[in-house]
């Protein structure tokens, strides 16, 4: 038994005999068990991982030896052996660390990551300033197999071959991606693993790199034994490690991809303590592609490595068949991909996190936006209530889409509207369509929507009034709704839009608003810096007559808000909106 | 002799016996180099490939079967062989083409494409879409070796492993890129040509796909016999050719470089016709730039593949040593790369142009800004005034940057405002900082500018006026400044201002606007949807008293637009600004 609370930093697991560091692990997997069975978090990422960051801090010297953990949700372990072991133990200091590397945590941690694929260039950057300071020290790099599809990644290695001095990348190969493993690479893996690394044919040599294969990524003493043969390595080389993601916990082995992020859930069974019950947007979503697929063989559903944003269990992967790709966390080559299927006459959609289509931004103006190809791309997550992480903010989409030219970008408000934004796109073959999917309840509401949205940048009014006009965009239709009723109580007579598009205006409405209105109010779930709201102000510039008030998200990175302390700071409230179109109404 | 007036379509080039190829060949590259040498245009690019394009056509059948090339700049000659050789032959037709596939132009254009590694990505969306229709027809991928660098290119040689179908990728190996190449892959490709592509090691099989290699790239009787062998393969396959930049035209094999893109060249010398003379904000850049590494060893410049966007010419290049970066076309590992130098205590500064910096979007925002490292950004080439060429403009850099939280972004009025600017952004340690380096004349004005720009967000008056305030941005407050002085003759006082930020609005000095003037106009270099005016309307909203207009370019994608028309169209033209001002005022 070893006593954790005693490990304040590496050189307390550097004074431990080798022979003690299997114990270590083990019982570091069992605090993190607890931790992750009560709140949730990256399960098998950092099961797989416990025996590899205890030998690297054990040979390696942080933080003069500097680690990078690509995504770094397989970071806990290294947390906890690098000062923040109270951030495990005590369910109330939980959340004095967070998911991810955080440089304002530790000396041990040097970047905020939260994106694939961004360690090695990371590091590469460290590696080179190392050696224009003239200074010593280890520049590590542990990235998954998972990371290896992202073109980052690539670019990374393809660089870091021209280093010529120390720079060492981990390859923490668990053969899985968050879901299955695709991609060419992967065979590469696999036939490595399969010779015990002795393959002719090898990925990272082919890249200029060495290459050491560890077979059992999980066995402390080789682990040991092949950092230290790498350790203060003249040149890149790559330790290739087998491992065995959600190793020690049978139901994390068994279940991988459900594993790999999970909720809450009970230890013993596994079973998640909070399962979703109803509809999501994510099964209403997959439930219309798998019919849509059915009468249209030429209907595509495209991930790039996270087939749960739109519901595709391994099931329903297997029930659509070649109609679902996933082309592994690839985002830009994604949007090329549904661009070209799209030009090839198919009919694609593909569903992404609002955070990691800003992967794509260029392949959204270049290869769909230019050429103008009717696919169809479903935006998860966008808005407050979505991942509150400050690397998985859904705060920029509007900005991000809305400002490219040529893109149709629907923030429908409810489920009805969705399922009808979500067919008229499939169907139309005219634009480059995007869908911000809503956030929260998918409940039916009974509303009916148009099926037709050809007619572009055509507000819809909701309720007809005078004085004030609140715009709310998607997620925030509703509290417009709620304003107009507390202004109602107060003797205002709101008129509310439903804007339906945020990738232009309708100056039609916008000017019959001018004569019987004297304000307008926009509410958008998205920074407001270069947004929709911003686009209406610059609008009635010239107005002398009109005001506008913009509401939304603020440009700011915040890192595990709660949302309805955000909404709250930012008045997007009924009541404290209610308050300020008071005021302004003077 | 062949009468090229006579080929109108592939099936021409078909009928012509193979004997005859080559002849056709030398005398399509005789109307290159005339074209090219009075234009301007892509020169080593489309040399190097006039005989695997009639090779390509004659045993392929466009557009049944679909060429896709990469970057597209290579496709000159395919646009001679498919209907358009009218825009080569007579001077006055040149322009009938542009310098990139375009569908608008033939059908055997299937993408506007000018960025690069985006071919093997659509053209794979195109197989897939024919598998999924049922249809017949190869795919085929063009791709130059610069261009595998790009990670775009990597996701999509990854993803097509996995197609199990007919899928051709052409490269195209003139080692080079516009420079030199870097990068690991290409000591693989190196190895792969050395040894008459039996090397064991092979980065294009490493990823599943199966390989031929072509020794001599310029013979059309191999390409003929290479070509027919992969016609209808039923899976992926490379055809690695190796062909000589430039091929036919001694100084573009000598200087390959200097080739890539050049600028009309008396073709009998190779000498410019319009060589640039006096400073250049290139050769301000390289110059200050290599003044620093000597006095700061951490100093560094980085290039994703284009050291001329900052002057670094290979003798530049070489006298900066390993202070001098060139990452090969990679700008999303560029800007984590320069996020990484920064955090390990180096000065990184990379340049780029603004149309190339979208690569990077998700990069500047997660690997740089969240981090708050102090590289810093160079942006060439943004506004109205820089390419022209639908896929290269410079409208977007504005509404991108500025909308990402963190991330200080200066546009600089002039040359010596510009050189203040880069000195405090080298200098400095607190914010990554971008600065749009300005276009035009890099002429002394005389003038002179603060040494210190870490108070944030404060805009600077230039002249104090009343009634109205022309707030004119980077290169367009020299339009405030005129159009405030034809005012002046109209009567009104105008006051103007540099606001130097765009990414944070100086709300005292806006506020202090309100008192004396009833009108704010903004004048940017760049779309105005998301851009800095908006942000200004945004701010006044609210204001009863004050009206805001706000200029700037569309949110549309032109191309080969004229400048002077554009602006005038946009009312970016001081008589006009001064006739819509007088008018607001009323």
């Amino acid at each position: 038994m070893i006593n954790l609370k005693a490990i304040k930093s590496p050189a307390d697991v550097k004074a431990l005999p080798v022979s003690e560091l299997p114990t270590l692990a083990e019982e570091l997997r069992g605090v993190l068990l607890q931790k992750l069975s009560r709140r949730g978090g990256h399960v098998g990422p950092n099961l797989g991982f416990v025996e590899a960051t205890v030998a690297l801090h054990y040979i390696f010297d942080s933080p003069i030896d500097k680690i990078i953990y690509d995504v770094s949700h397989q970071s806990y372990t290294h947390k906890m052996l690098t000062g923040r072991i109270e951030g495990f133990l005590d369910p109330d200091d939980y959340s004095i660390v967070n998911g991810y590397t955080n440089p304002v945590e530790s000396e041990h941690d040097f970047f905020t990551i939260g994106h694939t694929s961004t360690s090695i260039s990371l590091a590469l950057g460290l590696a080179k300033a190392r050696d224009l300071r003239g200074e010593k020290g280890n520049i590590i790099a542990v990235i998954g197999d998972g990371s290896l599809s992202g073109g980052e990644a690539f670019e990374g290695l393809d660089n870091a071959a021209e280093l010529g001095s120390n720079f060492i990348v981990v390859v923490n190969d668990n053969q899985m991606s968050i879901a299955e493993n695709h991609g060419g690479i992967y065979d590469n893996l696999t036939l490595l693993r399969e010779t015990d690394g002795k393959a002719d044919n090898n990925y990272f040599r082919a890249l200029g790199f060495d290459y050491i294969y560890v077979a059992d990524g999980n066995d402390i003493a080789t682990l040991l034994d092949t950092f230290s043969k790498v350790k203060d390595s003249a040149k890149p080389v790559v330790v290739h490690i087998n491992t065995l993601k959600g190793k020690g916990y049978l139901p994390a082995e068994l279940h991988k991809e459900r594993f790999h992020y999970s909720g809450p859930f009970d230890l013993a069974s596994g079973q998640p303590l909070h399962p979703s019950t109803g509809d999501t947007y994510e099964s209403l979503t997959r439930d219309y592609l798998l019919g849509k697929m059915k009468s249209d063989p030429t209907a595509v559903a495209i991930t790039s490595g996270t087939p749960g944003v739109m519901g595709f269990a391994p099931e329903y992967r297997r029930e659509a068949g070649r109609q679902f790709i996933d082309v592994g966390i690839a985002e830009e080559h994604a949007v090329a991909l549904a661009s070209g299927l799209a030009r090839g006459g198919a009919r694609p959609f593909y569903g992404v996190y609002s955070t990691f289509l800003q992967r794509a931004y260029d392949q959204l103006s270049q290869d769909l936006a230019i050429n103008g190809n009717p696919a169809v791309i479903g935006v998860f997550s966008g808005g407050a209530e979505g991942m509150n992480d400050v690397t998985h903010l859904g705060f920029w989409d509007i900005p991000m889409i809305s400002n490219i030219p040529g893109i149709v970008y629907l923030l429908p408000t409810c489920r009805e509207e969705y399922m009808a934004m979500l067919d008229w796109a499939m169907e139309q073959s005219s634009y480059p369509v995007a869908i911000r999917v809503p956030l929260g309840s998918a409940a039916p509401t009974g509303k009916s929507f148009p099926t037709d949205y050809s007619d572009l940048n055509r507000f819809a009014m909701t309720r007809k009034g005078e004085k004030v006009a609140i715009i709310g965009v998607g997620n925030f239709h509703h509290l417009a709704e709620e304003t107009a009723e507390l202004l109602g109580s107060r003797g205002v007579n709101a008129t509310v839009i439903n804007p339906r598009f945020v990738s232009g205006l309708d100056t039609e409405m916008l000017d019959s608003l001018k004569t019987m209105h004297s304000l307008v109010v926009t509410l958008e779930d998205g920074s407001v810096a270069g947004g929709f709201g911003q686009k209406v102000a610059a609008y009635y510039g010239d107005s002398a007559s009109m005001k506008v008030k913009v509401y939304g998200l603020p440009e700011k990175f915040l890192d595990r808000y709660s949302a309805a302390g955000l909404l709250d700071e930012c008045h997007l409230r009924a009541d404290l909106l209610t308050g300020d179109i008071m005021a302004a109404l003077g």
